[in-house]
């Protein structure tokens, strides 16, 4: 038994904190396996960081145990918390950040509150390298879940940010803008299912795209456009520019997606 | 078998993209071992990559893997390919990144055009985690590289990009800007040999330096000196601050290094 | 035996300079386990970099290898060390930066000058690459320290640079601004030992703050605060927000910490 650990921060990278975290990981499991997801979620950003740690952790092993810190309330009466789903597990501070990879019935959570598995010192500032390291590492070495704390049901949750129809349009907005400055929207591929993506239309702020594409190729140089990101949600982006930059697009701004014509056909 | 694998991309380390890749490498290899070079190539600057990568690559074991990820032809009709020179293999799209590197007669190269080796799912616009990791990951277990795909001789080619020598003068350009600020040339040491160094005028924009010091600690803090880095080619740095800004040197500047005197004698 | 290696460079991560370091490091461990504290130390600042490496090195294994690469010196007479206290082993230029985490007895300090344990050509500009990786690489493998070189006992300290204790008041000054924008003082929580800390007053630029609380959370969101940090010093915060940006705090700036009543009692 040796579960790879993943590690979802804000701590950055220049401060040395990500690398405690990791020698706090190999001081108890010195085989552990340890892959940053992102260290670069802006500072307490829950649901930023939610949204990067959903997108990623369906690519890792089936058993791995992902480790999100970014902790708005730490020394607060916030909880500690794991959750277990299928042989997946995840470990974070109880604000919410776990809220939709968890949503689908996870067979054990608890509230960390074994101290025998923390580090000798708790501070009040830093519990990513004092609880959730070693947390971590004793459940990478094959200490179960069920074992690092009493079972909760009332953990938080986030409230759903999902995009919504109305009429023959969709609405949703920017969740998030990546390193391209491509923006992704809260607009699952669910949602247009059925539909002639060719004869959509998408606004956000002053711009108006037409069609979805397959592929950043499909339009010219510097060209915006519309089409499904590798996280499988609708994306505007600008093939090999910065969206963001070049379209004015920001984090949180509406989406709507409607048909083109505005006769008889319905969206969705 | 269980060769290194490097990585070499412009995603940047916020989105979780790098970490995407290596938790497939790992789901396909538990036992690999991924070491980055760097991922904050320019987007999309496909001579940057190639540079960075020719500068790191030697100085990995013989038998190791370099994907290289930088990729504004994603989605389009240009190929995932792979080389073989001598033990080590390199991955990357067919973007003329890998041109200098596998200028030297390799033993292989295969259009990666075996999906077998791929995730199931491929998504038009993110191949480093659906075909390049997953091909890495193989590739360190043993596979042989032509299981992976068909030969092709026809691999996009850059064009060269080397100093000239004219007259008594080498004509030359930055081609990085390096993290301290220092301006690393395309004048390799080759150019100088034979040559009394000493004697040498360097120009770059307005400013023009003195011969070519053996080291940084040859001038005093913060005065300007050419001197050969770390990569062999001819870099016009400042002692322990930043070229770049100081000198006002940017990626592209041409550079020219001639002999001092107008008289007889010739540089080279 | 397979000691843990960590990494403390001003390198950054885009050029491929540290993972250039760690390939010369597997090439010649293959099982080497490396880990990166930090690569955003402020170009050259040994300071900052010796005040990361010693909040950072007590939570790795007791018989790790920490390398710390900013070298201002480097290609000048500086020598290259190592030191070894209890378990711990260090690499590093002889310019000071181990000053702090050395000062305790070290049981063998060596000048490294036994080339045959380097690369077989060192630059007169990389000796992360050239010299400390290689040598770690070594003592990884369970070369003993001594081996490495001949003794030396005239390796260069840094001034101390402590808090001081005057009259009612003890004055320090800001040494780390962190990721969040904490500011972290020299001050340790050794002088607060035994003092009612509701009662002291503690100032840094325009900025008067009332008492050290025990945790972000004793405060209203985006109220500032003293509070102990998790490497045991004074630090000045802002509860969910950015100390250095919204209280005009900067590193070196001074930092008085007093008695709130001008009365009878001394602080200290």
């Amino acid at each position: 038994m040796n579960r790879l650990i993943t590690l979802t921060t804000d701590f950055g990278l220049s401060d040395g904190f990500v690398g405690v975290m990791k020698g706090v990981i190999l001081g108890i499991n010195p085989r552990a396996t340890i892959i940053d997801i992102s260290h670069d979620i802006s500072p307490q950003n829950v649901e930023q960081a939610a949204f990067v740690l959903a997108n990623a952790y369906r690519f890792f092993p089936a058993n791995s145990i992902h480790v999100v810190v970014v902790d708005p309330g730490v020394g607060s009466a916030r909880r500690p918390m794991a959750a277990k789903i299928g042989e997946t597990i995840f470990v974070a501070p109880d604000n919410g950040v776990l809220t939709q990879t968890i949503s689908d019935q996870p067979s054990a959570v608890v509230h960390l509150n074994r101290p025998e598995y923390f580090l000798p010192q708790v501070s009040r500032t830093f519990h990513g390298r004092d609880i959730f390291a070693p947390v971590a590492a004793h459940l990478s070495l094959g200490v179960p879940i069920e074992s690092l704390g009493d079972p909760i049901i009332d953990w938080v949750r986030l409230a759903a940010n999902d995009a919504t129809r109305r009429d023959n349009q969709i609405v949703g907005r920017v969740v998030h803008i990546d390193h391209f400055g491509n923006a992704i929207t809260n607009i699952g591929e669910e949602f247009l299912t059925g539909i002639d993506r060719a004869s959509l239309t998408i606004r956000v702020g002053e711009n108006v795209l037409r069609g979805i594409a397959s592929t950043y190729a499909a339009v010219a140089e510097r060209a915006p456009l519309a089409l499904i990101s590798s996280s499988g949600n609708l994306e505007i982006a600008v093939r090999n520019g910065n969206a963001a930059e070049q379209l004015g697009i920001r984090w949180g701004d509406q989406v709507i997606v409607e048909a083109k014509s505005q006769g008889a056909r319905k969206v969705v």
